[in-house]
């Protein structure tokens, strides 16, 4: 917060022709070419992006990862963050699932007719810290602009390229029975904060969402745990139960869950129950599912709790022979129970 | 066209639950899950797909280039062609014009609730198509959904990466005065074709649009001349003149261009008339603009007319000292004007 208020005091607004977004800055012509000189391009300055050609030229070496995410978030913007932060760290997380460190990211929005200049730069300013922070640059991009009414003030979408760590070997077939299944923190803040905010709600929370860069912390456990991670998810669209359920369906394993392991703070369990939603279908924005070798899982833990984020990181559970392609969950109070995929629409457009 | 009737016998539709796209094929949930298992992850089939993992794990090395592009297209069905060969080929020729052969791209759709399956459906079969034409891959993906009226039945973000042609060196700084300015085909073809579709427009023509891959002749031109080849640029929104405008204005050179060299077809100057289009301004999907070195215009022309698209390229210009960052058009009745960036909005959501 502190971060980008200070950013905000660096980088004024600068001076655009109109106070909102027109047809025209989508043209192509000189109204985009001004959009982009005095906003984005002088913004996100970096050599490669200085290029300005229709793409951005590098050398690259070896074993990578690349990933692509469309973020159609409403409210765009949310207690802990906006649609900015939120597709910047979204790739960036989803490159380190892959055992990759992000480095290179394309950024192309579609942008609705009459969305602010004030809104838009707000939301570049945003993009600006989330690279800043997690150390990547943005190199390619693209505006394209809607009619009013034919989008929703503005998509984002992030596609992302880096260097996949060595000696590590994230993949579905290293998943074996006996491996602990540990989550890095508390469930379900990043569906619960936009939630609030959706029309209709009333009720006010001081919960914010989750969303952060998660390339460090990884680079960190995969550093020095190597080959001993089997899997990494982030739970986002779908929570929890839908990953463990992906991972079940396709290790053909089975996956036993203990319900009073699974962190999920007090007043984000509050408002679930509030809203009628179950915290483990809930969108996360800053947390990951580690699949480990069980003779790692109480120092991978423990590193995991050492990190700023990872005060609640927990052990949840473990990798069976039994039940195949089945999730089960050890009630609080006693008893077992399966736990499905997400089915039909809980939360929609959450990220 | 032959090839994208081939495809769809041998591809039938999916028997999909829905008859159209809902807001739970966006949840993450076993809606998105069976939309993309027997839809796009089985038509697009590829083994760096199938790790079904959050992003696609690749070998590269050495210089790479990267582009993205939202297509926003409307009406999303157009002669000689759909959004989906448009996205994919799109993004092919932007890396083509960086002297690059894509080789990987991201798939990412935000569908509007509401899209049929079966329009779905024929666009993820052009996108097939066109994928094997040009002899990419897609290897990574998304699908989002946003409610009725916050989008337009689809947009499609491609991202791509491929390796960039060793002995290339296209970069603005190459341009020098004296270089010739050649364009690989008639100009202005996408744009009146989608125009003619557009409501409230009831002239008919069997003009089609231009979209194709560019790798191909762009690789065997670059083979043949290397470093010879100082830049080059897709007249896509915004038409030659902007593209012509842009080189000038980064170049801080002047450009000369000959009107009666600049290859319209008949059919399609009749349209720009009657629909008050110059086009000069009009999008093109399947044009190139290169500058070359003055002693190969004659070779280069010579080989991109054995082309099959190539037969009305023609030297249309070319590079000078004079009138710095200033596009000046003899005509053809005699006098030199200045040719302008397109100012303002000429076709909204052409590509």
């Amino acid at each position: 917060m502190l971060e980008s208020i200070k950013m905000e005091l660096q980088c004024p607004m600068p001076k655009f022709d109109f106070d909102m977004i027109t047809l025209g800055h989508g043209s192509g012509g000189t109204l985009t070419s001004q959009l982009l000189e005095s906003g984005a391009l002088k913004l996100l300055q970096n050599d490669l992006l200085d290029q300005k050609h229709d793409g951005a030229i590098f050398n690259l070496s070896g074993k990578v990862a690349m990933s692509t995410d469309t973020f159609v978030v409403t409210p765009v913007f949310f207690p802990g963050g906006n649609i900015g932060d939120l597709a910047v760290n979204g790739t960036i997380n989803d490159l380190a699932m892959c055992g990759a460190t992000a480095k290179y990211l394309s950024l192309a929005f579609v942008l609705e007719e009459g969305l602010t200049m004030k809104e838009f730069w707000q939301i570049l300013l945003s993009i600006k810290s989330a690279c800043e922070l997690a150390g990547v640059q943005v190199v390619t991009g693209d505006t394209k602009v809607v009619e009013r009414g034919k989008g929703d003030k503005i998509f984002i979408n992030t596609t992302g390229i880096g260097p996949v760590l060595t000696k590590t070997n994230i993949a579905i077939q290293q998943v074996v029975p006996g491996d602990k299944i540990i989550l890095s923190g508390p469930l379900a803040r990043h569906g619960i904060a936009v939630m609030s905010l959706r029309q209709g709600l009333q009720f006010e929370t001081t919960i914010t969402s989750d969303t952060r860069p998660l390339n460090g912390i990884v680079s960190a456990l995969l550093n020095e745990f190597g080959e001993q991670v089997h899997l990494l998810r982030d739970p986002t669209r779908g929570g929890l139960a839908t990953v463990l359920n992906e991972i079940a369906r396709d290790t053909k394993l089975g996956i036993d869950v203990v319900q009073k392991s699974i962190p999920v703070e007090e007043e984000v369990y509050g408002a679930c129950e509030m809203l009628g939603l179950d915290p483990l279908y809930v969108a996360n924005e800053g947390l990951f599912v580690a699949i480990v070798d069980k003779n790692i899982g109480d120092d991978f833990l423990k590193k995991l709790q050492e990190w700023e984020h990872g005060e609640m990181s927990a052990i949840i559970g473990e990798v069976v022979d039994a039940h195949p392609k089945q999730v089960l969950m050890q009630s609080s109070i006693g008893g077992r129970r399966v736990v499905n995929m997400l089915a039909g629409e809980q939360l929609p457009r959450i990220c």
